[in-house]
């Protein structure tokens, strides 16, 4: 293990997470606030052990697959830890469990939160825990290598741990360039969002905040009810903005390039994932009908909490626990599966889903005609059969994370559906799940030790799982 | 497809039945019940309908993998539809759905019943729905081809789709000895169940019917409160019993081939699923202390159903619904893990589960040193890719089973933990699952439709996925 190499990175991360840190401070500065203070010291502290560790490149910088997994998982972690210290000094989360979950659920997109009331919250924190959304939706480890100069073809291991999806190819041969298309692409289509909510006469900071939320597919919203007291126009705004943050990002480029929608459209997996959402919101529509005040309010409900949910946001409109199973068990299945890969939402992703069903209709094919033998396609593409095979082990180490964190939480003896929702909601980043952690309610009641379960949970689903469980295995820190 | 061949043998199977079918003929005569002649009049009907059908030997016999995916789950549809009849014609099961429920849930060796007051039955119905049990365990067509001349290499198809477990052999070159070897170490062990249950003092007719449930691992009882009004020695023996049933039988052949204990522990399925049990007990045990009145009640209870539940046998001494929520979910995951490949067991079997974990462990391995290519091993021995993919496959099709299941029966609206453990319940072959369909209750209350997604899947599990679902898939039918 190359750890200055690690070093050197954690060491870069944190100079970033200090420019991040500014925007908080020049916010509550703005409105006033003392909080602005706590914001500058946070940065200056990240600032000096960002330099303290990155002053110099190691001579023999290395970043190999199990370094690259090491330093992201590690660097999700430090980042969190040094991010919930504002909301801990302004003590407006004064206990560190709390502070350090809540920034996770930040920075990973899931936007689980232990408030009861967000609303007291000062403006500088309200509008970091947001920001938290925006940086962790494309990535910060994206983020880096698009800004700073670049450190060779090995970051590609950190480019690829960091990004959703079965596959994860460069878009252009450079990978600094990459990652630039990536972050030009999510600061253009946050504008629009913005603009779009300005619009409507959503004042700008909420405009801001709640544009971070569904860019980055986050959830954490300002007012207690989430999004359900804004206008039925700014609702319809959120809920094909979050639509549009969980397009596999390819579709953008490829609409950069010049190329027709309709050219963009051939990508397969945003045509099922269209697909799942106009359906799921169909058959909420029918089962939820006498929860709906009309026939607009049965369309604008069911769309707004099926895009928020499948694109793994959280922010709701309507309290879904209160409907029928029917169309709790949609909800359910939308929060596994998730949205596009290449895109910020988290979940299963829809493409691993796609690959599933295919090679299940090809096995079930095989046993028909059992001397046929055929790839798997995508996109008019055989898929690698390593790929086929990855996601199959994908899926099975998503169930066993699922299970084993529902056997720990399920110490502290809440009941099933709290235990497996709350599960659900953390490790596909959604945010709220049903029953005591339903819409309406929060997860400030959980232990600490419960808390920590759901902490690696969100971590471990925004990073699709193996940096996190390599993390903690043993062999990742044997000597060769 | 060759519709003669696969009628052929759907008519041995039905002579089969016939043969069975006397048995609760003689009960019903032994306690001087009318409902000795439904079960000779549907006998009958069996032996005259299988004459018709296999009068006849094919000039072209074949059964090849799509004859025998289809022949298997029809036959089992068939056996169950003739076997409903006589719970129909005695109006102890009026209605068709219930008593198809009851007799797929018979033959299935799952144990969930529709029936609210089972001590009502006839004795020649009781005996019959825990015959079943035992008929289904080993397999009717296991039996069929251990008892008919044989017919050729091509049973195979058949005994690979009704016998569970990722990787089917014969035990002997010829199939008929196999088929034979398995069903005189199934009597065998059988025999021992009964003889020790009466030397419990047990009377004749519960021994016969517990141990027909207890070999086959069905768990349909002939009291109301199942196995808790038992003494407690029964209860010992019954419990034990259910564990020896979940073994792989290839422990129990090593033994007749005059190898040491010692050696036929070798196998690894065999210690894994042996350590489960110890664990599950030892958890539960600690976690529901206060449930029980002493140690010896804490073990007793605690044994009895993690022995019941990871056999997928159903048979209940305590009510686990009332237990706290940490051993309900380990329940739960028993309940989905099931017992050893090659038992009467059902479930996904504990060598897949053993599979998937080292196949995981080598991912993560290939993570740390992308270079180094591994074998997954099972009792020293290398599994092939084909084998570890399969196993993968079968997984993600479980889930997508469930999934769907679960959907379909929550448009009746109940809630989900009933949901989600009925469909675990049917699928994994164990009867009771948790709250509404919890040990003290029944499926009774569910509509029609949804008995027949829960009967799909009470077939659907037994053959393990495939079979069912080739029958309804429409490549299946299709000319090449």
């Amino acid at each position: 293990m190359n750890y200055a190499s690690i070093f050197f990175i954690l060491g870069r991360l944190l100079e970033v997470e200090a420019i991040f840190l500014a925007m908080p401070a020049l916010v509550s500065l703005i409105y006033g606030e003392m909080d602005c203070l706590a914001f500058l010291a946070v940065a200056v502290l990240c600032v000096g052990t960002g330099l303290l560790f990155s002053r110099r490149r190691p001579e023999k910088f290395a970043i190999y697959a199990r370094e690259g997994f090491v330093t992201v998982s590690l660097g999700w972690i430090v980042i969190s830890a040094l991010g919930a210290l504002p909301f801990m000094i302004t003590r407006d989360i004064p206990v560190f469990t709390d502070a350090f979950f809540e920034t996770v659920s930040g920075f990973t997109t899931t936007g689980a939160s232990i408030l009861s009331d967000v609303e007291s919250l000062s403006k500088g924190c309200l509008f970091w825990r947001s920001l938290t959304h925006w940086i962790g939706g494309m990535g910060i480890f994206v983020f880096m290598i698009a800004i700073l100069p670049a450190t060779g073809s090995q970051n590609m291991h950190l480019l690829q741990t960091e990004s959703p999806g079965p596959e994860v190819g460069k878009l252009v041969p450079r990978l600094r360039d990459t990652a630039m298309i990536l972050y030009k692409i999510y600061f253009a289509m946050t504008l629009i969002v913005i603009i779009a909510l300005l619009l409507t006469g959503m004042p700008l900071f909420d405009s801001l905040t709640l544009a971070f939320g569904t860019a980055g597919t986050g959830g954490f919203a300002i007012r207690g009810d989430s999004i359900a007291s804004y206008s039925a126009l700014q609702q319809v705004v959120i809920a094909f903005g979050m639509l549009m943050f969980g397009v596999n990002f390819n579709f953008y480029y490829f609409l950069t390039l010049g190329k027709s929608v309709k050219e963009a459209f051939r990508l397969e997996e945003v045509r099922a994932y269209l697909a799942i959402v106009g359906v799921s919101t169909l058959l909420i529509v029918v089962n939820s009908w006498k929860h709906f005040s009309s026939a607009f309010d049965a369309l604008n409900k069911s769309f707004f909490q099926v895009s928020s949910i499948i694109t793994t946001t959280g922010y709701g409109t309507a309290d879904f626990d209160q409907w029928p199973t029917f169309s709790k068990i949609i909800l359910v299945g939308l929060m596994a599966v998730g949205a596009c890969a290449g895109s910020t939402g988290g979940g299963i992703k829809v493409s691993r889903i796609q690959i599933l069903f295919k090679a299940y209709r090809r096995e079930m094919n095989h046993f028909i005609h059992p001397r046929l033998v055929r790839g798997v396609r995508m996109n008019g593409k055989i898929v690698k059969e390593e790929t086929v095979s990855g996601v199959k082990g994908f899926l099975a180490t998503y169930v066993m994370v699922l299970f084993v964190s529902v056997l720990l939480i399920s110490i502290e003896g809440e009941d099933i559906v709290t235990n497996l929702t709350a599960v659900m909601a953390t490790i596909g980043n959604i945010g709220p799940g049903l029953s005591r952690v339903g819409p309406s309610l929060n997860y400030g009641f959980f232990s600490h030790f419960s808390k920590f379960v759901l902490i690696f949970d969100m971590l471990a689903g925004r990073l699709e799982l193996y940096p996190m469980l390599l993390l903690f295995s043993p062999a990742t820190w044997r000597r060769k």
